[in-house]
């Protein structure tokens, strides 16, 4: 193993030393250069507190939410420091990313991992929070019909976590490996044929494609009045025709960071399985290899280890 | 004037000698020939019944809704004609326009219209019934501050009824002349100066602009979790960066036509004043000319006459 130097820590922060990090397609876009984030990637993680004021923490296994607000604004007051316009973003925006031996965090971001989630689980806290985030977003009635349009990483966990929730989920993918985990979840899965999808079919829709394209697709297949979740962070000018969406009334909803604790329960009490969705494990030296492996088509999480 | 032939009345119609119509947008656009529509255009209309099966309507004054519903499907069933996949809509799809001497519609179509409110108000109201239809969407609490992007006539009905409502009203737009209507309603107006708009500054925000790129526009003007109301029907591709959208979490709402009665209400109780978007009455014969009018830089409402 590296041995990094340990990075300076404020009042407040805590120490953290890495045991896994997952790659996000975000980390990917970094490296392309989106965001102007130069620096240590890196925001999926797990570690294990190494120094902090408070020594009850020392020794805690950890995750932590990402967003650092400036603890003054308004959102801030509102608990919302993932809003906050001063905030820093761990890997992202002006923090030093998980993706080295040592990270810190305030530890007000912090929660500790419950001994039934272990560490490869406890990496996919962060992302499982994000597909949570859809239900403090929306008012989902529990036996409806949520359509999840994409079959990546994120898809698989919203697929879950909708279905975790009482909706009946139909996953659209063009990965029949992909789908099977969502299928042992309970899920409908359709392989997705000649690029054809249904039309005006679903009160809700997800778009957790990945791809510029899939916001136009899934207004295509909402109904009127229906409402289509935007988790699909691309960069650049997505298409859209706004007739279809003006015309039968439709709702559009950006949606990304979520809230810990929902994500932590639905791991603990295993609603949620996220270890196939692991597609390798490698060195934090490989680092490089490992995002290469990430951006392999068909890949899924790649988790990186101190 | 042109003495036209009454269209065939099928049971359950009316058949309706125009007063008045007013040009909409959405004629220009059908003119182009967007959306496929051959035929009488007008969907904004005040007219006299003169034929129905039942005799109560005969010389009533009307407005009428200009969705014509299946009558069978859930949406018919749940009084949202305005939405039923089979819908023909007057003058748009599928049904003869109100740009001639008579037009029909279904009795259940109609509206009598309160004395109080004359013939060139009355022809607002399909479209002031659409800027209402924002209030059937959201909740916008009494007090909040709304901003509208636009000052063309439909924007100008909006910030109307949002101040009626009990908002802050900014309204956003390039016409001095035409932002003077809102200003005398009591709405806070900024005209563009070479396209700066404040960023990230509204909650609550409406695109009305009628260009591909107001969406863009508004959404840079809202804050994160803020609603943006799609009232820009434009025909084509809007190019939009999803990316604010999903990250600043903001809600974007497609909104079309509205219910007649919160429209009807306003101009009886001079809540909404229409007189001034009046830019010219024209008889029907010179509808070409009103047309070409109604398409020229500043104009308001033209206004035709049978």
């Amino acid at each position: 193993m590296r041995r990094e130097a340990q990075p300076r820590r404020l009042a407040g922060f805590a120490t953290i030393r890495l045991i896994y990090g997952g790659i996000c397609n975000t980390d990917l876009e970094l490296q392309r250069g989106y965001y102007g984030f130069r620096g240590t990637p890196g925001h999926e993680f797990v570690g294990e507190v190494v120094e902090a004021d408070d020594r009850d923490w020392i020794g805690q296994r950890v995750v932590g939410e990402i967003n650092l607000g400036c603890g003054e604004c308004d959102w801030c007051r509102r608990d919302l420091a993932r809003h906050c316009p001063h905030r820093s973003v761990l890997g992202i925006v002006k923090h030093p990313g998980a993706f080295r031996g040592f990270l810190t965090l305030p530890l007000k971001n912090l929660h500790r991992v419950p001994a039934q989630i272990s560490n490869e689980q406890a990496v996919f806290v962060e992302p499982l929070a994000a597909a949570c985030e859809i239900l403090d977003q929306v008012r989902i009635p529990s036996g409806a019909c949520v359509a999840v349009l994409g079959d990546g990483k994120l898809g698989l966990l919203i697929s879950q976590v909708l279905k975790a929730h009482g909706a009946e989920v139909h996953q659209y993918g063009r990965h029949r490996e992909k789908l099977k985990i969502a299928r042992a979840a309970g899920v409908h899965t359709i392989v997705i044929r000649n690029g054809k999808l249904p039309a005006a079919k679903y009160a809700w829709m997800v778009d957790a494609t990945g791809s510029p394209q899939g916001l136009q697709q899934a207004v295509g297949m909402t109904q009127a009045r229906g409402t289509v979740i935007m988790k699909s962070t691309t960069h650049g000018l997505a298409r859209i025709d706004t007739a279809p969406v003006i015309v039968n009334e439709i709702t559009l909803i950006g949606s990304r960071c979520g809230r810990f604790e929902p994500a932590l329960r639905l791991l603990q009490t295993g609603q949620v399985q996220v270890d196939k969705l692991i597609s390798e494990v490698l060195p934090l030296e490989d680092a490089s290899l490992a995002f290469r492996h990430a951006r392999a088509r068909g890949a899924l999480k790649v988790l990186l280890h101190a």
